[in-house]
């Protein structure tokens, strides 16, 4: 029986998931969870994930939500998946569990807050919240001074000085690209002062190409409506309503 | 060479990993890295873990932090761990790892964020916030109906209606535990309407007595500590400055 991921490529993890499956040749379907029409609240999805979130994968009988779960077992349970992206060995394998554990709290929070108080909330119904945007600008740039200085060091293509990417390397990038909807400004300011973080992106991307930017396409499409939108708002005016989008 | 500990006791992961490596009978030094006095931010704690925080641990030249990564490494590690802790059971081990990356951004950020701001926050030289405890509050709450309407449900002993408990049961719990420090009509109110959850507590104890009951010890001087000291400030003082004390 096919994999079927339910997803949305506008959320972050949700990619992580996709881009995994296509780079191993995972037989998986994609089912597409529409968080702007809020399908992710439905009853029918519930049944999928009760939490109302995704990613969520189901394999058969066997039910998973929560990308860093869902990845470390396609990791395992897929025949053929190589090493590298979730390591047998034990003390590699506890250092990405680390990252991906540290990624929660620090990357994920500052990155993902700040993309929605700065550019995507209104798209789901809530407002732009400057201070809160702020506050999580902080948090983001130092998480990816942490990550430079620590599991970047020396120049490493990929996380902890892996010649490969892991699932950590996949799961921090695909955060880091959502900042592609904000302004370019914006986008520039944050990561301009770490080139050792663009030059990751871009080993990430090569390591899983043409996957990756097919998968991160809509990141671009919606950028471009969601500035064209602000541009022709109001000054102060923070919460742009704006109707769900089939095509967003 | 023994395990080192880097923790404190008022830290619901560093007591989650304490009680594991005394409920297995691994040999380890506990090593007190002091909050209040603000030892995890000197240098030489940094070098144990550049993120500054506990617990972290040390096992011969291999250094790791995170809790949930530090208690799957210690359930693989060491031998004659028993398998309930960390299933090698494929299913049930991403079902676990999906619990744990739930409780990174549900239980932990409700209650450490409330707990945080009712009651600790000044032995740590921040204000209590009230806005920011009820904000936690409904996160705690919801993440509380959802242990127990989707792990707990049918009267299981432990998470998933596992028999005997994983290192998620351990984590979860020391995190509600957490809630002994606060005002008992304010842990009544919240922890009251879940008399699953409460039995659950109840289970884990039980299941890693009498050290479960040790580690914890701390909580309730402090917890008395507390209470004697906001009971002595003006009704309005919300940030009580307490000089670092050596016996929190």
């Amino acid at each position: 029986m096919t994999l079927k991921v339910y997803a949305d490529r506008m959320s972050q993890p949700s990619r992580a998931i996709i881009i995994f499956c296509k780079v191993n040749g995972i037989d998986f379907e994609e089912v597409r969870i529409d968080l702007v029409k809020r399908q992710h609240r439905s009853p029918e999805f519930k049944e999928i994930n009760p939490m109302g979130q995704v990613p969520a994968v189901v394999d058969g009988r066997y039910k998973l939500f929560e990308s860093h779960a869902i990845l470390s077992y396609l990791s395992c349970a897929f025949p053929g998946i190589p090493d590298h992206w979730y390591p047998a060995d034990l003390f590699t394998r506890a250092k990405i569990q680390s990252i991906l554990d540290w990624h929660h709290t620090n990357l994920r929070r500052g990155a993902a807050t700040f993309v929605l108080n700065r550019a995507l909330g209104p798209a789901l119904g809530l407002p732009l919240n400057p201070q809160a945007a702020n506050e999580a600008e902080i948090i983001l740039r130092a998480s990816l001074s942490k990550i430079e200085s620590l599991w970047l060091k020396g120049n490493a293509k990929f996380l902890l000085g892996n010649f490969q990417p892991s699932i950590a390397d996949l799961s921090l990038v695909c955060e880091i690209m959502q900042l592609e909807v904000v302004d370019e400004k914006d986008r520039d300011r944050i990561l301009g002062p770490h080139p050792m973080i663009l030059q990751w992106i871009e080993n990430v991307k090569s390591a899983t190409s043409p996957h990756f930017e097919e998968v991160h396409g809509i990141l671009y499409k919606v950028k471009a409506r969601l500035h064209s939108r602000l541009a022709n708002a109001k000054p102060n005016d923070t919460h742009l309503s704006m109707k769900p989008n089939p095509k967003l």
